[in-house]
């Protein structure tokens, strides 16, 4: 049935059904008009192109906004519950992209607490997984002049009094309804909301005047941002836009490349040998001999290695869709698309472990307010 | 009824039976034993005689450990949601005897975002207020090598790793059955009592050791320490050992002084004559004429002059029991009473004004990891 999906902050299960989705949400479709408007600024992301990044909220008066000189800043973040893998950087390349084009500052939160709360952590764990993961971030060229990595134990003291206002505008009936909580949730996961809503009101807060703000990040994060925008005007603050992608899919044919599955995810510490043998094993849409596949041709919609290249490594439209045909037209076997897919990542994880080296050297001076990580 | 009234930390309610709340919270009573045990370390507060710190948990155990030279700390506070009245006074006196007779040190807590969320007050106005509550507990002679004032806002980055992990084993159910929330609770206010917890367990967090502590309060805060008493274990910190008081009585014959009556409520800034026409005003318990008075007594126990004078202002037990049997003998009228009433405590706090003045020049000094307070 195509209801039986779900999709919160903590959980992505089933076949997620995205235009449905939006709609429960009560997201805006990214549309041609603004797809058009975006095209003003640089040549549109093939995220956006391709429906990747397929909705929002709030980015018309945004771009109004920007248009008469009021510059917005990026937020986005990440929870430090494990290695980054691909699905991580997938739209932090994005804020990349928009940092590039529009020439804006960037907070990134890594929520020590939140992975402490909700996983089988320790502080110790989430804290030095985030130095692990901010790397990553930081190899991806963020301008660090105008990049800050705030970490949630490390920055509480200007977060707090902003969660404070925040929290006392939600009550627990909200947090039960938005995000599925009962009486077995403990009290630091429902308050933990408030912090990820703190740093789309730091500027505000410290500036004091309204600074506009953007939030790109897969839509799974849409309830937080609900409660943060619901809570904003009578705070003061400006609601924050957001701009929200799909999943990474996995390896092994989900909608979401998920840690729980080391098999069927990329880490990008990942050696080549390791990276063949996943992409090997990867879920394809080819049929059950290759004479069929031959006769009948493939399915480049269900197909993993398809939508790695569709979501991250076939930046030409051109190729894309030439492949896609190929593979209907069983031109193209599983093997020879398997083996190219591995090169196309093998590249981009070598040229990135490379950054990720030299991020080392960079990302002691990206700490909001100066914070010592725990490596 | 006998159980009509209500004590938690954010309303007390009704005519209280003490020992039927001792008994609901399931508190261990101050008996001779532990009295005579006490009397051994210095000359016995009248507030111990006088049954007014009345029930403790784990007096024994942290004794013992002091015996054997394992040291506790002291730990109260304030939630600063208003100017300071005498019923605040009254454990911080005793917990000054306490680092006294003892000689150890003391951490004092400010809840200026428990009052942020749990009042119509912003952060700035509890902030402040926390500033005026705190000269007056410094007024009182605490050891300012010994006594370090930790303000919740400005100290969150020490607290939170540590409410964080107490949060982690408190479920809403707990919560909600403490300290009786419901879902139209804020999120904040859910989250609040880990943040009391946390100061708790702050030196043992920092020495990595188990440090004793030891809470004198009001037996209204029972149920924040009994969540962070049941958390401790599991996170390797000692439970904190409990001595509770009476509330102070309101001059308007209720039983806990409250800023919300302002006229039957002495602030420590009061003068002279506001100190003697609230003190007129006080409900007695006397007779309905001079007359009767004199033929059939007045009633001491339900008189708040005397509450006052036994409370706080009549230190020699023979003099209060004198006081008593003369009224009740009608030798003594509720005027006379009232005027010698209003001259000690005028003496008093000509005094504690002039030490108030003087704590300006301390309180900057005694900020918990240097923080600048908002005045």
């Amino acid at each position: 049935m195509a209801e039986d999906f779900k999709v919160t902050p903590w959980e992505v299960s089933g076949d997620i059904d995205y235009d449905l989705l939006m709609e429960r949400f009560g997201t805006t479709p990214i549309d041609e008009a603004l797809l058009k408007r975006l095209s003003g600024y640089g040549e549109i992301h093939p995220m956006l192109r391709r429906g990747i990044f397929y909705t929002h909220r709030d980015m018309i008066r945004l771009l109004d906004e920007y248009d008469k000189g009021n510059k917005f800043f990026l937020y986005t973040g990440r929870g430090p519950s494990g290695q980054t893998h691909l699905g991580h950087l997938m739209p932090w390349i994005f804020n990349k992209w928009i940092q590039d084009v529009f020439g804006v500052p960037m907070l990134f939160q890594m929520t020590d607490d939140e992975k402490f709360l909700f996983k089988d952590l320790t502080l110790v764990d989430t804290k030095s997984l985030a130095y692990q993961n901010a790397l990553d971030f930081v190899a991806l060229g963020f301008d660090p002049e105008k990049t800050k990595i705030i970490l949630d134990t490390e920055n509480i003291s200007a977060l707090y009094p902003i969660a404070l206002k925040v929290a006392k505008k939600v009550t627990f009936s909200t947090a039960k309804a938005v995000f599925g909580f009962d009486n077995s949730t403990n009290i630091g996961s429902i308050f933990f909301t408030t912090v990820q809503a703190a740093p789309a009101f730091l500027p505000s807060e410290q500036q004091g005047r309204q600074v506009p703000c953007l939030i790109p990040c897969g839509i799974d994060q849409d309830p937080h941002f609900r409660v943060a925008r619901d809570a904003a005007p009578g705070l003061g603050y400006p609601k924050p836009s957001m701009l929200y992608c799909k999943m990474f899919p996995g390896l092994g044919g989900g909608d979401k490349m998920s840690s729980s599955d080391e098999n069927a995810t990329i880490y990008t510490t990942d050696g080549a040998k390791d990276v063949k043998k996943k992409v090997g094993r990867a879920f394809t849409g080819g049929r059950v001999s290759v004479e069929e596949q031959k006769k009948c041709g493939g399915n480049p919609e269900v197909c993993a290695v398809f939508k790695y290249n569709y979501y991250l490594f076939e930046k030409d439209d051109g190729k894309i869709n030439d492949l896609a045909d190929k593979c209907r037209r069983g031109e193209i076997l599983c093997g020879e698309c398997k083996a190219a897919l591995t090169d196309k990542i093998n590249v981009f994880l070598e040229d990135h472990q490379q950054k990720r080296e030299k991020a080392k050297d960079i990302v002691d001076g990206m700490t909001f307010d100066g914070f010592k990580w725990v490596k």
